[in-house]
């Protein structure tokens, strides 16, 4: 196929970019220094088999255990629980977390066919040794908040507590780009289930 | 650097996409498909020396003379002058035009020091031989009639008609976003200059 326009269907598959963006983005490129070029092949490229799931947490990273779960200085008898892998980056932003984070990979969702198995709930569970609160920081919806509810349900008859952020975060928005007060706010406030 | 970190870095270099978007499609990428990573790569590198400017009508194509250039079923009578390549898709999809192309690469604009011998105006006068109009295509902005009014003065002398886009297109639009309506609008109603 034509480089040109083999460039423009393989741009159009990035969610969020159409056909007339990934012209736009196609004829920058055509434009742009080789070395600007070769640099976003290179970096697209080199995703691929440098990123692995950290055996720890279950986000996605370039070591296992990593980075975060090697952190020595972090608050061992803490444990946020996210949906996804980017919403650690939200909230290490607030700058008020010291605790762990675990990655579920989505949330409880029925409908969807996607229950507690199809989610990493069990390596969270196999994790426990001296965590006494566990933050469940899932989106503010009714997914978000069945996974909750399981969690709390799961976790309180080990002796865990169980908190959920604060709704300081707007119904509605996604925690990966809730504004760093609103998610400082939700850390002060979380509530115990 | 860290792989993710490094494709961040290099989409946000992309025009119109900031570091959150940029996080947005990496992390979008971490899930892909491991074919869908290598084609996306493979694309954007494929770009890379396999595309040149066309010695006829200077567009960005990967042969010289071009696709269009080469094509004689169309009116070699009649040149439509565009800014940038990109103009050229726009006004073959009014489904309205069968002549030949030539793109200036800009636009005369003093105050950037962009005169004519900054654009690809010397090989569209090289390239005159049979041509009976010029269609002057440029953006309806204070350049684009700059340049209309400049490639008007030099063609005139030469016996060839020179004639403008109508104001179908809505003043502030550029002709590369233009619907296809108003760019069939515009050309039929082209007024001699």
């Amino acid at each position: 196929m034509d480089p040109i326009r083999r460039c423009v269907q393989a741009l159009s598959r990035l969610p969020g970019i159409g056909e007339k963006t990934a012209w736009r983005l196609t004829w920058w490129l055509l434009r742009a220094d080789d070395s600007i070029v070769t640099e976003i092949a290179a970096a697209v490229g080199g995703l691929q088999g440098s990123v692995m799931e950290c055996e720890r947490c279950c986000t996605i990273a370039t070591t296992s255990p990593c980075k975060t779960c090697s952190d020595t200085r972090r608050d061992p008898s803490i444990v946020c629980v996210v949906e996804r892998p980017q919403d650690i980056q939200a909230i290490e932003g607030s700058g008020e977390y010291r605790g762990f984070f675990h990655v579920l990979h989505g949330s409880i969702s029925p409908l969807d066919g996607i229950g507690p198995d199809q989610l990493r709930i069990r390596p969270l569970l196999a994790n426990l040794d001296g965590v006494k609160e566990v933050i469940v920081a899932t989106d503010p919806d009714v997914e978000g908040d069945a996974t909750a509810l399981y969690l709390h349900r799961v976790l309180k008859p080990l002796g865990i507590q169980v908190s959920r952020l604060a709704y300081g975060v707007s119904v509605g928005t996604e925690i990966e780009y809730a504004d760093k007060v609103s998610l400082m706010r939700a850390l002060e406030n979380r509530r115990l289930l």
